[in-house]
């Protein structure tokens, strides 16, 4: 009989919180993770990278070729947010989001954007009839319309045209799906629902569905089918509770993913993993909510994203006792306290406080 | 002074059933257009073309050339939905969605495709709190990812690559961006959101967002904003109240329309229209609602899409009274019935006697 190699008992993380309300949710993400792991004898080190709109207007640099390998030699990486105020003109439109956060996802290879919803009890959902949320969708990391391919001719005349191409490979597709389905395999409903745009988009969706078909032949114990993107903004309207597992490309995926927090009970409850599966990199977590420049400063951002985002991270590094006890303590503050108004820092407080429990 | 040319009193419309449940909802749509125009002394000629997947099966055609001019020689096509059931395998996936549904859009220059959402008194959203939603969408019609554009390379092997353009045009996003305009000078609120991923498309979010900057500056009555796709799905479910025109591309514009078909109570009560805007070639109209194939016979569809659709060519063929008198009985039907369950052709009917209140 063998047994699983001991995860390591040090880590070296690489903290970028960010902009906005980046820092002040990775700042409650911190607290916790330190909690959790040292009674446990887990040691995380931690090295923070002030990145992001501050950082650019002072460098002009949003992240440099020495500071990606700096970054390259962390175990994992924990992510906040970026993006300056849409009104802040000294930073132009979207050169954070580019340069940083997909520099990060392209450069790092992390193919599966790992997504998980839940309703957690104590929490309310914007839906009459929610049922019960619980699934994960797969979201493509590295490619689709996300590679930065296309451009413009006659640019900024009456005559421009703007194209922007969607690029995916049998090898992306691939590793994706695999991913997809040992994840649905794992799950207890093992369901799993491709989604995409096959009727319109015959090329990438018949790559995907035939990749689908192929590994549904070696995962006979997968229910599988098939969605569109369309419908499946409905059915993620009217029975969210109909989803385990979805795998999708990179901008569908975006799209479902914000939905899913909304029904959810709030974007500032959904966490996600940038998974490099081959673990040729370090894998990054990040909660889905954006900097949210507005709120930002007020002390009022839900840290709870960035929190379970740790605990997604805390997993991947093999630590899945940890992550469950993380996550059981959210669960137990929801239930608790729900989305009340409290301030960012005592979310934090109160989850460190049910740690034990 | 002057006075608006007279509407003329007698059209020639082209009737597509298509597939599924599209002729039972369009049989209804009929009944109605034909109660409301007669004692106007109003006369819709019709002439009906069996196209669809009966029709592919038995000719092998789509919809040929030859057809494509007859139907341009119509005033306007009135649109069921197309679509063989997913586990027919006699007919290729899609090949009836691009090759009629498309063909026309493309091929008669659909360039505005107009899509409402109402929330209807008496019908129920799944939302908790959906609030008083009125807007409207105006989705690109004949260009971005639906252009037909990509391919494959090393098709089927482990290497593929599987490739989808997005094209856009100026000529194209100025065309629909002024539509977009006129139609939110027109409403009472005023009220303009551009839709898009301009973080991550610059090149064709650079075009959208610079052709709307510049319409600004002509409607200085509209109030403008922007919203990525990702947070559009978010506030269409937390607050969809707060939309009244929302201009974006094909793809986006299909995606959020299902949503909006779902959080005003159900796509059997969201219509479209398909319009070519310069009038150089016959505007279609149709449920926005697929062929359903599940309850296809059953006689149970909801025909109210289809009746509003009716109702929205009434107007485009300048009856914007009788379109009025259509939709007002529709409402009420609603009010007094809600999407309670009736046969197809008892709504048509009982829409048909509220047509004189
Ligand atoms: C900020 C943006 C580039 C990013 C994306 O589109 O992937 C975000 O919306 C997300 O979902 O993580
Ligand atoms: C059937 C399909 C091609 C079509 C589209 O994607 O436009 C439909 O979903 C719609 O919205 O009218």
């Amino acid at each position: 009989e063998t047994t699983a190699p001991a995860p390591a008992r040090s880590h070296s993380i690489a903290v970028l919180p960010g902009d906005g309300i980046g820092p002040e949710v990775v700042a409650e993400a911190v607290k916790v993770l330190d909690a959790v792991t040292s009674p446990a004898g887990v040691t995380l080190e931690k090295t923070t990278y002030p990145l992001g709109a501050e950082h650019w207007l002072e460098t002009g640099e949003v992240l440099n070729e020495d500071t990606m390998e700096r970054l390259r030699g962390h175990d994992a990486i924990l992510f906040g947010a970026v993006g300056a105020a849409p009104n802040d003109k000294r930073v132009p439109s979207g050169i954070l989001e580019r340069d940083l956060l997909l520099k990060l996802r392209f450069g790092f290879d992390h193919f599966v954007n790992l997504r998980p919803a839940t309703l957690y009890p104590g929490t309310t959902s914007p839906l009459a009839n929610p049922g019960e949320i619980d699934f994960v969708v797969v979201r493509e990391g590295t490619e689709g319309l996300y590679a930065g391919n296309g451009g413009t001719l006659r640019t900024g005349t009456e005559h421009e045209i703007a194209t922007e191409v969607s690029v995916n490979t049998a090898h992306g597709v691939r590793r994706l799906v695999r991913y997809a389905f040992e994840l649905a395999a794992s799950r207890e409903r093992r369901k799993l629902t491709l989604v995409h745009k096959h009727n319109v988009l015959v090329n990438a969706g018949r790559l995907y569905q035939r990749t689908v078909d192929e590994f549904a032949e070696q995962f006979p114990e997968v229910a599988v089918d098939y969605m569109h993107i369309d419908a499946a903004t409905i059915f993620m309207t009217t029975d969210p509770a109909r989803f385990d597992v979805i795998v999708t490309d990179n901008l569908f995926g975006d799209i479902l993913t914000d939905q899913a927090g909304a029904v959810t009970g709030g974007i500032g409850l959904a966490p996600s993993g940038n998974i490099n599966a081959e673990r040729t990199a370090p894998s990054m977590f990040e909660p889905v909510h954006g900097s949210a420049p507005d709120i930002a400063g007020t002390g009022t951002a839900q840290p709870t994203a960035a929190i379970l985002a740790g605990a997604m991270m805390l997993e991947h590094l093999g630590h899945a006792d940890l992550a469950e006890r993380v996550e059981r303590a959210v669960r137990r503050d929801l239930e608790l306290r729900g989305t009340s108004a409290r301030s960012t820092s005592q979310v934090g407080d109160d989850v460190v406080a049910l740690l034990g429990e």
